[in-house]
């Protein structure tokens, strides 16, 4: 045979706690992509990494091999700065919808190539879908020429980007190894630096709606994607934010888009303007306008201008009503207080239960599905007064969903909703940490 | 979906160390049986073994799982005691053949159900093929008649025994997951009480030519095995014995039946009478004979009258003479002194390579092919005289199997074959632990 390694002894080196090379990395992840090694084996080797981790250079060479797997974007042709922004994925996300349109109504360009969500995290193409006529696909042309005039994108990432990425993320869904800093950075780096912009902002979640619930593991991700970007050349900055209780008022496609527009007229949930402007700063700053001020872009229209640009050039109608759930069913306040709980966790599997979400790719997902809070944490409540709505067109979907947020008869755990006296209760920080880019190594 | 548990979740169980419940094994061993867990979650799984390990619960709940997934043999109606024996592979390692005659000649009965060989380490089937009309495959009625009328037989194991055992170890060679004391004692022992013998003894190897290579590591999995067989209520003992030099002065198919012949008629190399005299007191011992005297039973030719009637009831001509190799390259002594190294590996790999073994499962071997050394470790030998004859049918094949026998050019290990000149040399000892039965937990 004329391959120049063996996937078992490339296993075994990881499982032995050797350090892998990068001619290793180099093969192993080519290998895979051709086929050549198996998905056994690569499942093997996944969970040895898993729990033995990489160095950072292993790392490096994995997130480079798997960039060499597939196409590099490449925007040197556009006459504008490319900043790019990334979340981990949380509940009730929403913020690239109003964030790509304000920073690019600053003269940024601003390429959001999504994915569409998978169990209880929603995705940013199936939000934009429910407008109407909103297409997510786009040529390379297409992408040009709309970055050029609208300065704002967001399409659906094309299958020539990190291919190998995509093969092993489908694989380690399915095995038990996706809990893994080295693997989480390195899959999510190789797609952004696929991408091609210069420039990277990343809002890395924390708390029990996202990958990393504690705020170290969160901290040591981010500060692995910083080094990751400095070393590919792309500058690269994190913010680590709260993802403990879902993002603003809403969890749900349309739902959320009836948010982002909100905001994009001034106005929405303090929370969702305040993650907004964080990351606005942060990508302006990183684009060359650190005194920029997204405050009055938001305040005086070119924000809203700017998202109408960026949907009509994909097809979709900015003014058209957006679609409504059929059915909804409303939680009432058990009794008088403060909110001091209402889990991320527990109302994204909820609103995924009543449609917004999917349970396999490819599933439709309901446009108007999903979750209205009356009340954030922190906010004073009257017993009686309404909780939450639940939205779906499939009223069997109701006792599943409240299921999740009703605490189980025999669970150990705090229920996911809590109304407490406590003297006083301030909502904990959104913004936990910033990592600024760092040095290439 | 009926299935009771996500495959996904008991691999993260296992990853995140938490000990799996009788129920979550039962599943995942069945489940992977019937193909509704995947291979590359198996192998996942199997990586997290390997590394976070099982706890004795876990590692007999795991054997009998694998036992379930198939038959088990019932020896009730014999009139006979059973004794097996298993060794876990080294390099010359023929006892089977001069042992089974020998303890079956005392009126026990001794079923070995064996395999074939893979790699540097020979199959008991492939030896005695090499005799004259002798076939492997009986039917159950057979292996009956002949243990009630021989009293010793060595057949193929049926693919009805243990098959989780066997998918499992074929995935585990491909996926670096073989080295696991609970997966290699779990895969041992599903077969072992399968087979159903009342009494078993264990030949747990210990060096470069066998799977353990230090002797805490060989020591551990013999008393895990022996703790398995006891909880099975099979009463096992194990020998924990040397495997850093071959066995005996052959290597190879007809090269080791010819040896075995040796020891049955009263003769042989020490080492091999002496672990083969070990282990027919252990097998004598637990089947109700602590008395017998094997020594006796070679000198006065019991033994060798029950190796030709367990042969011919195979269909195999003991008299008939036994197949050599076409060509031969004998290595001479480069100098003086004493034999104080040759490595059991080494001369495996050799071995291997002149056609004795098979690289991949269905290949054929060569019967004549093979290692015979003309002084073993400990032994004083002058400059020029032969020390080892390579044989084999393939005369290209004698550079890569001299190449074995030779230090690499940068190696910094020790030569596999050294000669000095030191004051004293005895060979180390062969026997290196006795593990007694164990009371069942």
């Amino acid at each position: 045979m004329a391959e120049p390694f063996d996937a078992v002894d490339v296993i075994i080196a990881k499982r032995d706690r050797r350090e892998l090379t990068d001619p290793e990395i180099d093969w192993v992840i080519d290998a895979y992509t051709r086929g050549a090694v198996a998905e056994e084996q690569m499942s093997a080797l996944a969970m040895a990494i898993v729990l033995n981790g990489m160095s950072r250079r292993e790392i490096a060479s994995w997130t480079e091999a798997m960039i060499a797997s597939g196409q590099r974007m490449d925007f040197a042709a556009l006459p504008k700065v490319t900043v790019d922004k990334h979340s981990t994925g949380g509940v009730g996300d929403k913020i690239t919808l109003p964030l790509a349109p304000l920073v690019a109504s600053f003269g940024l360009a601003v390429p959001q190539l999504s994915g569409r969500g998978l169990g209880h995290t929603g995705g940013t193409l199936d939000k934009l879908e429910s407008i109407k006529g909103w297409r997510a696909d786009l040529t390379n042309a297409e992408l040009m020429r709309q970055l050029a005039a609208a300065g704002a994108v967001v399409c659906a990432a094309g299958p020539g980007l990190a291919p190998a990425d995509r093969k092993l993320y489908a694989l380690r869904d399915v095995t038990g190894t996706v809990e893994s800093i080295p693997l989480i950075a390195s899959s999510i780096m190789s797609k952004k630096i696929a991408e091609g912009a210069a420039h990277l902002v990343l809002d890395v979640k924390c708390g029990s709606g996202a990958f990393m619930k504690d705020q170290a593991r969160a901290e040591e991700l981010a500060g692995v994607m910083v080094e990751l970007g400095a070393d590919a050349g792309v500058d690269t900055r994190a913010l680590v934010t709260d993802m403990s209780t879902p993002l603003g008022r809403t969890v749900g496609n349309a739902l959320e888009v009836r948010e982002a527009v909100e905001v994009l007229a001034g106005g929405g949930p303090a929370d969702v303007v305040e993650l907004t402007l964080a990351l606005a700063r942060e990508m302006l700053a990183a684009g060359g306008l650190p005194d920029a001020d997204p405050a009055a872009a938001l305040a005086g229209g070119q924000a809203m201008d700017a998202w109408r640009s960026m949907i009509a050039a994909q097809g979709g109608d900015p003014a058209a009503p957006l679609p409504a759930a059929r059915h909804s069913e409303t939680l009432l306040a058990p009794e008088s207080g403060v909110l001091t709980r209402l889990d991320a966790l527990a109302v994204g599997i909820a609103a995924w239960r009543l449609g917004a979400g999917r349970a396999r790719q490819g599933e439709p997902v309901q446009p108007g599905a999903g979750i209205e809070l009356h009340a954030q944490l922190g906010d004073r409540v009257t017993k009686g007064q309404p909780l939450l709505t639940l939205w779906t067109d499939a009223p069997d979907r109701f006792p599943r969903a409240q299921a999740a947020l009703t605490p189980a008869p025999t669970a150990a755990a705090p229920p996911p909703i809590q109304i407490t006296q406590p003297p006083s209760a301030p909502r904990p920080p959104l913004i936990l940490t910033r990592l600024p880019p760092t040095e290439p190594e």
